[in-house]
């Protein structure tokens, strides 16, 4: 039958349980509930779970699945479920079912709740599954041999209802799928995050360091991420700049009155860092470039002849996280982005919107990225409160957007009640190498920055107009999110263009070392980035750990190479090494790099 | 006769005392002290003195000079001096007087204090010129004829012993030089200084703009002046690349423990930003890159193999100055600089200083730096307290300092007992084109940084090693004090390699538009900066403006060049036009850039 995966998952935690009661008869339960990708239960068996026992219970829910036992839903009085749970001596649902009673909740989080349904305190539902029962809201599958499959993967500590003062529970977790290629699907998808994961490669490859003493959060670019993220940054400025932007530079601190004027004070206070009372007033690390661009764009008259004006930055901004929350690249308190904010007209704005897409896409190109759809979120009419009253703007610039996508022949979907307070949006959505979806970046249109800021322009006629509208935009995300997404993209094997070394050469004797070094040196002065292993290893280590660090070209240099001959190459990943000319090779190189195609 | 300078201003300012009391009668005297490059006095007229007030001034001195009268010295009791002050109707030098006689000293400015010698209080002594007397230490020249040359230059009100609740008084400045061929030098500098200021020209080549709204001393780059900025870190990046600096990028702040260890914290703490509590520690801007930099030093195990280990960042740093002193870009909060910390061994410092010495005169030489010598500031075994407890260190470091100084064969000085706490230092001494000596950069050894951080290395033997010394460096000051000089060095008039616009495009009539912009996209496909004038101003009032914003290259493009013919180039400050095909032009262009020869 093709029950939602809940169900199957829900249903396996029970089985587990019912297989669990007959390992240990003593066992008592805490609460079992779906997560993604399966399900867990907290148990008590006075000990630690072990790999065997493990074992134990998965060869036990299978024997029950083999049975195939009816999940049965009893619907008791809660007084009746309590003197079950006792006689079962069942302590902790015991206390569930209590606090149920005298609370009319179980006071849990939201994954304990599940089992209770807190329109109903009267009664309460079980669940019999062989000779296990359990509180428990369901539903479930209507035999156990239509869970699926399953897998138990992990055992963790958990302190019953997540107090450190309670009892430590076992927690177990298993994976459930309805088939078997699901779950193969998912386990290799596992292995491959494992081995793609930016912390792990970012260590491995020396790419970038946090430190407690620097604080968490804070990125520190060691020598071979500070030279990818030059290159992304090369990248930013190359394109921008075929695209009529301009590249500014501002400071990553301001008062006070500039957040207030841009409004980010006092609403985003809590997230920014905090206050800094100087003599001449109270300043804040930005927590977005756009004022600091504003300022900019302000600072003297424009004309209408100046317009379209595309101020761009590589800009670091800073959130005040919580400190726990902190993880890698994916959640940082200082971030870096690709940021720009264009100032145009209102007949302008499709134009710039067309622009701002083919450039994300041509970034997207150059990285390899094919699995994105656009993600158009609106106002609602019917939620004035939620917007800037400006009406005919809202209309005429979402139907503007959707004439792009729509001409762009790009996928798309438009959402209702979406948008920002302060104009429409098209998020970048994007589907990553291990199948995970996120939001790539954002174009945002801008109808208030104008007020706030007073921007304006002189018109043909020599009138001050004030109908400024800004396009937000930042198509590599932040960066440090884009570096975490990188590694993970390229596995850390970077294309040629990017990678911080590029070719490592590796001399098979100490008497090549020299000649190892005269290539580096030839091949540095025509800007490659170049590393000599002169250390006493032989050729095949040296080989080895090169493939290791995913250097994308090496060239292995013994007597005949130094003699004057053939370079020989061996790319990153390929198993064969070819002979070609230094000449050719060199040639190869640069236009590859140039093109950024490898 | 050879007196010093400063006898002859404060004789000019007597002279003219003498010269305000000859023309107004009741005039009222403060203090007039010598000031750099003259001197100035402050008087009570009753009114605001006008120009005409100055130029009567003027020639009364000389007529008081051709009367070369003595400077007559006179010391006479408080009590008599109260008295003549007194019938003089002179309040203010009363004023000094009494609190003089009643306190022991006027409590005034160092300025004014000249006037008293704070040593004998019971006697003054005077000073008379012509009908002039005046409560004066002296020393003066002794016939006015011997003053030299002088000018009166300027009026300002000033209230009287610099407080607001005090009369405000006229100062008038003067100044004088023992030679009118010294004067005329002065003035011609001052005019020079003028046309050359940062300020002036920063706004009028829209290189940069300081916003009272995001801060004083936080500088917002505008596009030219971010372009300026690029060019001058490519440089950077360039030369240390040969030089085998490895490149990081490191967070703006960091925890309080960091600043603790390196020792910023406390002692330096007043010239930081405030601290920033957060939820897990207390945070700061950082004053400094070192110890970031120490942090990815320690962040992996060190080989001998690996040493000198070279960091280098576009390192941004933050001040908390006070808002009163900051100042165009010479007195900032926020500074850039390209700096770098070298780690390696003490047999290796001499290798690395002269390294570091070759990489700084290379920079000079592409900025066209000619007037600098070198300044070795050395410790003082006479002043152990002051100096970390290190005597070899000191003395092999300063020993190798000198010894590559002396086989440079450049000017240096050697100082004692002006090192650092922490190790000897060379400071670069620069004479600006305008004549002003500043230091343009530091080279500082660091003995203590090793064991502050806990620096080692493991040596050949497989033994960890801690003698690990630092080399602090930054060749071109902070980017924002550099800025500011090399606007002033080049006028404004950046060479080719460094404009922010290199060619200026400037089609001769609306039907040459087309064509410019067809050439300006040519030329920037292949990395030039290109601006087209396509305003409807006249040809000559292009050339006008893109000579007014000292754009290196200008393009006039008529009927003859968009018919295919040779380009017309004019080259910034040269008047005359040459014609050169658009190949050669590209070529040379782009040797000139790549060599950075203009």
């Amino acid at each position: 039958m093709d029950y939602p995966i809940e169900f199957r998952r829900h249903s396996a935690a029970h089985v587990m349980a019912a297989a669990i009661k007959q390992l240990f008869p003593e066992a008592k339960f805490g609460v079992g509930p779906v997560v993604e990708h399966g399900f867990y239960y907290d148990i008590d068996i006075g000990r630690p779970v072990t790999a065997e026992d493990l074992k134990a219970i998965q060869k036990g829910m299978q024997k029950i699945v083999n049975q195939n036992p009816a999940f049965v839903r009893e619907e008791v009085d809660i007084d009746d479920a309590i003197k079950l749970f006792d006689e079962l001596g069942q302590t902790y649902k015991l206390e569930l079912l209590n606090d149920l009673k005298t609370k009319g909740t179980t006071k849990v989080s939201v994954e304990e709740a599940q089992d209770i349904d807190p329109q109903n305190v009267g009664s309460v539902t079980l669940y019999r599954t062989a000779e296990f029962v359990d509180l428990c809201r369901g539903p479930h599958v209507t035999e156990a041999k239509d869970i699926g499959v399953w897998k138990l993967h992990k055992v963790a500590g958990a302190y019953w209802r997540g107090k450190e003062t309670n009892p430590q529970m076992q927690r177990i977790y298993g994976l459930c799928f309805a088939t078997k290629e699901e779950l193969a699907e998912y386990e290799a998808m596992v292995i491959e995050a494992e081995k793609r994961d930016h912390r792990k490669l970012g260590q491995e490859l020396e790419l970038f360091h946090i430190d407690e003493m620097v604080g968490k959060g804070l990125v520190l670019w060691l020598p071979k991420g500070a030279a990818v993220r030059q290159q992304v940054e090369n990248l930013a400025m190359e394109m921008e700049g075929e695209y009529g932007y301009e590249r500014v530079v501002t400071p990553h601190i301001a008062k006070e009155e500039l957040f207030l004027t841009s409004g980010h004070l006092p609403y985003y206070k809590d997230d920014m860092y905090p206050a800094m009372v100087m003599d001449d007033g109270t300043y804040y690390m930005k927590a977005m470039n756009c004022p600091h661009h504003h300022i900019i764009y302000r600072h003297k008259p424009r004309s209408y002849r100046e317009l379209p004006v595309r101020l761009a930055e590589y800009g670091t901004v800073y959130r005040n996280e919580r400190s726990g929350t902190l993880a890698g690249l994916l959640r940082v308190r200082a971030l870096a982005m690709n940021d720009a904010h264009i100032y145009c007209r209102k007949d302008q704005i499709k134009d710039e919107f067309k622009r701002v897409m083919e450039l994300t896409m041509g970034y997207f190109k150059i990285f390899g990225l094919e699995n994105f759809w656009f993600r158009l979120s609106k106002w609602s009419p019917d939620h004035l409160d939620k917007y800037v009253n400006e009406p005919d703007n809202w209309e005429y610039s979402q139907n503007v957007l959707r004439e792009v996508l729509i001409e762009m022949d790009v996928p798309f979907k438009e959402i209702d009640n979406e948008a920002a307070f302060y104009g429409p949006k098209v998020d970048v959505m994007f589907k990553s190498v291990i199948g995970r979806e996120e939001t790539m970046s954002t174009v945002q249109l801008d109808f208030i920055a104008k007020t706030r800021f007073g921007l304006e322009y002189t018109d043909e006629k020599g009138e001050k107009n004030g109908e400024i509208f800004v396009i937000h935009r930042a198509p590599l995300s932040t960066h440090e999110r884009f570096m975490a997404f990188l590694i993970e993209h390229y596995a850390g094997a970077f294309p040629l263009w990017l990678a911080p070394v590029q070719i490592a050469v590796l001399p098979v004797a100490d008497r090549h070392v020299e000649f190892a070094q005269s290539l580096a040196k030839e091949l540095s002065a025509l800007g490659l980035r170049v590393s000599v292993d002169d250390s006493t290893e032989s050729v095949g280590k040296k080989i080895r750990n090169a493939e290791k660090q995913k250097y994308p070209r090496m060239l292995v240099v013994g007597d005949r190479e130094a003699g004057g001959g053939a370079l020989t190459v061996r790319i990153h990943g390929e198993p064969d090494q070819q002979e070609i000319s230094k000449e050719e090779f060199i040639k190869k190189s640069l236009h590859e790099i140039k093109s950024r195609t490898a």
